[in-house]
C-alpha cells in the first residue's frame, strides 16, 4: 500500500530519489518495471506487476539451418568478427527435458552477437533430434524464434506462466551449467514463444 | 588509418577515454560499434564498419490479427497500461511504397512497449490490404516479423542493403511525418526481415 499522499504513491522514503519523478522514472524504465505511481492496479487495488518481475528483452533469438554460414553474414553485416560457434552442452549437463521428458539426444549449436545496452542475438541451429528448436524450423522453417526475459526462481516464473495458458515445451541448464532456461509457448496470447533465462 | 602504434590503433586523441580500454569497449558497445583496435579489416587492411552504421537492435515487432486483444495480453503480462493504439497514418502523409509502386491502401495499426533500454517491442495489426506486413500474416500467421535497427542517410542505408541481396519491400514515413521506415526482405542471408528507421 502507499505509505504517501495518493496522488503520489512513492513507496520507498529512503531512494535518492524519493519524489524526484523523473530520474525516479527512468530507474525504473531501465530496469524493466513502472514505479508505484505509473503502475496500474487490480479491482481490490493492489499494484499489478510484471509477471517475470520485470519485462527488459535480454534477447531475440533466431532458427537457422547452417550457423556457420549465417553467423558470417550476420558479422559481415554488423561489421564484426564471426562470434564462436558453442554446443547446448552435453545432456550429462544440460538435462534438456523436452514436453516434460527427459531428451538426451536433443542438442543445438549457438552464437550470439552484441545487440545493445541489454541484448543479444542469439543464432541456433538445431541438431535434428526433436526438440522445440526442432518443431520450430520443421513447422516455420528458418526465423525469429523467441525473445528472451531474464527471471529468478525459475519454478515459481514457469508456473506463473503456466497458469496464463502458456505451454513449457523445453527446459534446460545452460551447457557449461552456469544457469538454466525454460522455453514457453506462448503463441495463443502473445503470438511468440519467450524463454525464460536464469543465470546463477 | 590508425594514429598510434598497430598494437593500439586508438583513433582518437582527444578523447576523454584515449588509451583507457575498459571504458572505451563499453562506450562503443552501447553505442553498437566496435573502437577501432577491436575491428575487423578486410584484405586491403581497411577496416570493416557496420552496413547500418552500428547494430543496435531498437524494436522487435509482432503482427499480430487483433491489436485490442493482443495489446491487452502483452500489458497484463508485464504488468503496465495498455498503450495507446494508434495508425501507421494516412497516405497523404505515410506515402506507403509497396515492392516499388504507391500503396495508398496499405495500412496497420500499432502499440508500443518498452523492452529495455534501447528498445520497444511493437505490435502491427495490418488492415487486409496488400503490404509487407499482409504478406507476412497471410504467409506465416502471426508472429515475430523483425528487428529495426535507427540509421542515418535513409537512401543510403537501403542501397547499401540492397547491394547485399536484400529486398526492399516497403518503404514510407512515420504516420506523424517525424522519421522514415525501409522495411528489407533478409530471409536469404539474415533469415529475418529487417526495418531501418530514421527519425528526422
Amino acid at each position: 500500500m502507499p505509505t504517501q499522499s495518493n496522488d503520489c504513491p512513492c513507496l520507498n522514503v529512503d531512494c535518492e530519489r524519493y519524489k524526484d519523478c523523473d530520474p525516479c522514472r527512468e530507474s525504473h524504465f531501465n530496469r524493466g518495471y513502472l514505479p508505484a505511481c505509473d503502475r496500474p492496479r487490480d479491482a481490490d487495488g493492489n499494484f499489478v506487476m510484471p509477471v517475470l518481475g520485470n519485462y527488459l528483452v535480454t534477447q531475440v533469438a533466431l532458427i537457422v539451418r547452417d550457423i556457420e554460414t549465417t553467423k558470417k553474414k550476420f558479422a559481415a553485416f554488423f561489421g564484426v568478427e564471426p562470434p564462436p560457434t558453442v554446443t547446448g552442452g552435453n545432456y550429462e549437463i544440460a538435462k534438456t527435458v523436452y514436453m516434460g521428458n527427459p531428451a538426451p539426444k536433443a542438442g543445438c549449436k549457438l552464437a550470439f552477437f552484441n545487440g545493445g545496452p541489454n541484448l543479444s542475438i542469439e543464432l541456433i541451429e538445431p541438431n535434428g533430434e526433436q526438440s522445440t528448436w526442432q518443431d520450430f524450423l520443421d513447422k516455420n522453417g528458418e526465423g525469429i524464434h523467441h525473445i528472451a526475459f531474464g527471471v529468478k526462481d525459475m519454478n515459481e516464473k514457469v508456473e506463473a506462466c503456466e497458469k496464463l495458458g502458456m505451454i513449457c515445451t523445453q527446459r534446460g541448464k545452460y551447457g557449461d551449467g552456469s544457469g538454466e532456461y525454460a522455453y514457453l509457448d506462448a503463441t495463443a496470447d502473445l503470438k511468440c514463444f519467450i524463454e525464460l533465462l536464469e543465470s546463477y
